[in-house]
């Protein structure tokens, strides 16, 4: 099944990345059902990145980062690179010179189930990546992977093509096909946020906005 | 024994609580004999941070977060939740609506054996927040706990009313009913810190200040 | 074997020194053939800090930090003092006290595969620390360990006197006699990789760059 | 997208599984292409078991195992039952009366990304289990999850009615489509490896009978 | 607060605890409202112990076992040694020479949140012990602790006297003054349970024999 | 540094390694002062073996496995491979083919900081193998490594050639050239502990038989 690499997939519209973007990782994956998170161990490598565009996935083989060079080929405007070893490994698979030819051929982001390294010259270059280490061990280039097809990377599928939102709280993927309805669901939900938050800063209580006193009442539960 | 909110708890004097706040987690566990820290995986969503306040204790469900509202309602100024899971979980149990309804209730902080979510808006709040991870997993609201009973977070005992201290070296609880005393014993460290740091910084050495020198020839100590 | 302290160990020059930590540990560790790294779980306790340094080795015993006083008196100008437990071990063996002594003495940094507190300090006062924990954890004084030995420090072996580079990536081991040839393959890295990094911003390709396509298809990489 | 039942799957052929389950985890991974491996933090409660069958796959809350019991109404003679908790949980979600059920309606295993507990008797009963954890952590039953839907389990991408495999050395899914192919070629690999079984036990060489000597001279390798 | 030896601790009746061994962990845990449970990472050295008894707490320094000779003074017959150290370790606090001691003292288990060695002489002689480790490494005697004092063991609050039950599914604490009410409560589960397994067992639905089908309809479960 | 093979290495006498196998992990750790342990996650494939043998070295790449073919041509009768990636990485290296070969060369066993399978026929073939990992994971051939140089495994130095021991406590490291003077403190120490174990048997205290009351009383242990 290694050594495919698909070469042309469906994005999601600039338009609706975008405003995924706004929308954060926690809204987004409420949004869609509380599904689509990646594990809580791909950390970003510095604070304050938000990002989201269409995944171009790459499977490599353990220690070995050679496909990274065949997707870099593969990417466009917006994309970010999603990467999964195919046995567990934390070797610096991505440096600052992957992350300049990938950003000159218009990808946004890392996320990868493994490690990277030249995590300084990344941040000062205002690269963002989500890791599971930072480890400057280096990889060879001897074993074919694939590029563009679906893969489990930390826990989660991504399909090629699917949307990654990527912020300090993790990385969600969203189905290209729901990431539309999805938005409007986030949308729906940050008004009533807000409202809320208005409420709860004066002091209201959730107990009384959310209406949870009887129910909570009616499981037992006794104040004393 | 869950489905208990206590309502009335004994709490520290204020005056007491931002004195020890100036004292730090280190030497506020090595003023009270070395104990009472929380285990080192909870770690503070931004650095910088240092509080001291009364610990107001929820006991939760695993992904269930029903319990946090209950407790907010029980809070007042200077008070910290502490939050413990009958079982390992690292859901997102807290975000910004939360804490903008425990701040408004008077709640300083959160010392959490589990993931918040949300973190980048709670840096901006300047909420701190003491966590197992950081993770954007949503929770239901189905199972009652307990508020302000003794319970068990990241290892260590922690009685509603309680003092907890946090910072970048982690969390720690100080009994109530010896936080005066322990206090004392940290500012007396301090003291003799600064006079030893001036010492230290002038080039002399600790073996020579502690004279250790005798003891570790005792045991055998070689240089050669 | 434990009790001994060498007091006379060869270091490098310091002028390589400071080309070295120039280099970052990524480069040097490719220099050197891919070796010499140490654990991923060692991190920097702040952002940003490059050193390079003539260790300085201290064997410690669990949850005891006798031996880093004895160490101090030992370090020179230039010097990273190399912490390693003889078991497991993250309690805070070091601190802003030490930090002031070891700094005083010459030292530049600290590495040790166990714990360290007092963090915010040892950030305000720009010691650097790559630690496996972050921890309030005292320790006794009680048992003896050695100084400048061969020591073993989150996997990798460490010899008295071996050139040590830690930045954000992490931290290297160079041996000593070593490092002037390994400092001259870094550099010839270094100027390539400038190169290569300017062809790959204009966006060329690595998979033309390095001539990859060829051994790529005769692999059997397909696309489609 | 939880609170689904699916209650029609295609299952692999009752005689194709009894073939592939003699086979062997290792063997089947490697003959469809090294893939399909779950993390390899899933262990036997007991050594010795080896099954093949079809997967029953079952999503379940943290801490909720109320769909258990749905999704053994599903099941049919042969099935294995897979079980994926929507965030990472370890709580004890089977036991033996689920076991007692579970067998009553044709089940011959239980694969699951977290804890069963009364181990004892499940290995009494030769029930076999694959899990994350051994905890005998009750769960509650008041969230929905779903039942033969896709769901990735311990890393891995398994569908319902997919042909799981589990031995000592771990569990592996096979897509039920390929499960044919897969076999045929596993048989042909246990095929060859008895012939290079008896070579090798009577002393020959890997390095000449794989041929490898002269691809390690051309790599380098030297013999001092 | 170390070095405290409380010699005189309440136990409860051998007759009470013979009784609670013959339940199990997983149903005493249950019939105390699910709590009490030792985290999971308590695994027993050999399979097929089940032990109740009375605790006699050691709280002890990282690497130092001598407050294990104290404790084992103070065993009567039934008891069962609780430690827990004062910071994370996994040293091999106890072997064959401390078992046979504490055998001769009546003890008939050990649970400790650190290592053990020795386990195959431990295996042999029938002691049970319940560790987070199995590691030869020694330790020293230089550190005070106490016997018979609170401590947290693995997460969970143990006090002298408490009943330890422990098996494979791992180890439950139950307060001295609740065990034989939960006793009760365990038995009567029991008995349900086993009219429940005989129903399962002859192919009847916990759908059915629970009435969950109406809830789970209520929730919104739908059938495809 | 990497693809070398060290075709002669000097190994401890025959006689001497079947001495040291009797006495144990736990009893040779000691006896050489309490060094020499390989870490605590390397376990016991099967229970109930016990070696000693001397080593020879592979450094392996993460997911390449071809070393070990070259490894194998290099055992003499009671040799034990010894095995460690260049970084970490659990796939399964070694199965029953390559045991079959070792075996017929003359190894006795293998110690590998990474993963193995088949383990079920292993165990049949009583081939003993301690390991970080159990996982089916499949290995290439592609890259080189080293075999009988000096390397770190699961955190211990060793040099080909020195003994190994192994049992269920785990994993030690011994230098050829210190074995013999091991072996006879092991012995010594082996008497002692027959003699302490028959009084401790009998009932005497280790308080008193190692004489600690008074140097107890003296750090201030109090009984109350």
């Amino acid at each position: 099944m290694s050594g495919v690499v698909v070469q042309k997939i469906e994005r999601a519209e600039t338009a609706l990345l975008s405003e995924l973007a706004a929308c954060g990782v926690a809204t987004l994956h409420e949004a869609q059902g509380r599904k689509g998170l990646l594990a809580s161990y791909l950390r970003p490598i510095y604070p304050g990145a938000a990002i989201a565009g269409s995944a171009v996935t790459v499977e490599v083989a353990p220690g070995d980062n050679w496909m990274l060079h065949v997707a870099i080929e593969q990417l466009q405007a917006g994309d970010i690179l999603v990467v999964a070893p195919t046995s567990p490994c934390e070797d610096g698979y991505f440096g600052d010179l992957l992350a300049t030819s990938a950003r000159a051929r218009g990808a946004i982001g890392l996320v990868i189930d493994a490690g990277v390294r030249d995590v300084k010259t990344l941040a000062e270059m205002g690269f963002p990546v989500w890791s599971k280490a930072i480890f400057a061990q280096g990889t060879v280039k001897e074993t074919l992977g694939s590029v563009n097809v679906p893969l489990v990377c930390a826990g989660a599928l991504v399909n090629p093509g699917d949307v990654i939102m990527a912020d300090d709280d993790g990385v969600c993927v969203i189905r290209r096909e729901e990431a539309a309805e999805v938005l409007e669901r986030a949308k729906e939900r940050l008004e009533k946020e807000e409202e809320k938050r208005q409420r709860l800063a004066a002091g209201e209580l959730g107990l009384d906005i959310y209406g949870m006193r009887e129910r909570l009442a009616a499981k037992g539960l006794k104040y004393i």
